[in-house]
């Protein structure tokens, strides 16, 4: 297999992070150069169907995009440690606060960035409007994690997960744009530093 | 187990066509008014965790929100028909179209009309960028889709899945702004008008 991956983008990184977690290293990984448009050519195009990075490139060719398609993918191929979760209810909890951070927090923080820092105006013309109210919203959702964690190790099961990493990688991002985290979320910082003490975290930062 | 529901917005629906899908009758359904509040009220985001619909509460009291969390575990207690993917690389190849449908056109589309209908201006602001650019995202997805319909029935699979209900479930809440649909696109209106046809589709329109 093979793994079409680029550094910095925030939804790679979250392959990363769940390979390095279980311990994958089988898969080759291919660096995918987005700022010189290699995604955009008809070659890439081709062969995932979409302009989006990363993909997985099984071995019979079909190619997966989609950062959390394909972790689902390699937790079927790789169950242990468990990430997204052991029974259909442990599932459900453990997709629901993974869709949440999503929606909630990692996407608007990754339209913030791209509509706000300047290295990215190049690709799309800034839009100040989508940017506040994408900024907002990820500025809320840090108000409700922070409640979320102040009696809870992780956000949605008694360990590690797929929406830790999914929050994690988000909140990461906006070091491009220098966010910094409000001081009050106390319980919001502490699960940060202990996600980002993990060996894991590491991967491709 | 009891359903939270709304009529109208997209994402229950989902959940109501995936059910009428499969046959499932032995749910409560419970209406939400969130013209009223009646999702904001503290009774309900004390069960449900969150001020979101559809929300399914099982036996145990657990609430799941996430109307696709809620479809995925529905599937793991009715899995025939299968709408999410045999095993484990057609669930990959699902769930990327699923999740493409849903992020570039379904989401788009309901944050579209969210800032253009006059009678949500009540709700949130208006914000005519933040419309402008979604309704870009979702008229540029509905190209990608007609071109990904030309030489198939469904979007994912060689049979309808969930990938299709994300699709329709947001083309058609376009209709509340009077969207529609670029007649060139001949092979996603031959799809749409199959998937409208289905008796599950008529699920609380």
């Amino acid at each position: 297999m093979k793994l079409y991956d680029t550094q910095r983008a925030p939804n790679p990184r979250r392959v990363r992070w769940l390979m390095a977690e279980k311990g994958i290293e089988d898969i080759e990984v291919v660096q995918v150069d987005l700022l010189s448009g290699q995604h955009r050519t008809p070659e890439y195009r081709g062969k995932v169907g979409a302009p989006h990075v990363p993909a997985l490139e099984l071995d019979d060719g079909t190619c997966i995009s989609e950062s959390l398609a394909i972790c689902r993918y390699l937790e079927a191929l790789h169950p242990e440690p468990n990430l997204f979760g052991r029974d259909a209810k442990e599932q459900a909890v453990i997709e629901m606060w993974t869709r949440r951070v999503e929606m909630y927090l990692a996407n608007p923080m990754m339209l913030t960035v791209r509509f706000t820092h300047p290295a990215l105006a190049a690709l799309e013309a800034p839009k100040p409007e989508v940017a506040a109210y994408n900024r907002d919203s990820a500025d809320r959702y840090m108000k409700v994690l922070d409640r979320r964690l102040a009696d809870r190790e992780f956000i949605a099961a008694d360990r590690f997960t797929i929406a830790d990493i999914v929050a994690v990688t988000g909140i990461d991002f906006g070091r491009l744009i220098k966010y910094r985290l409000p001081a009050e979320h106390e319980h919001l910082k502490r699960w940060l530093d202990a996600c980002r003490a993990r060996p894991a975290a590491k991967a491709g930062m």
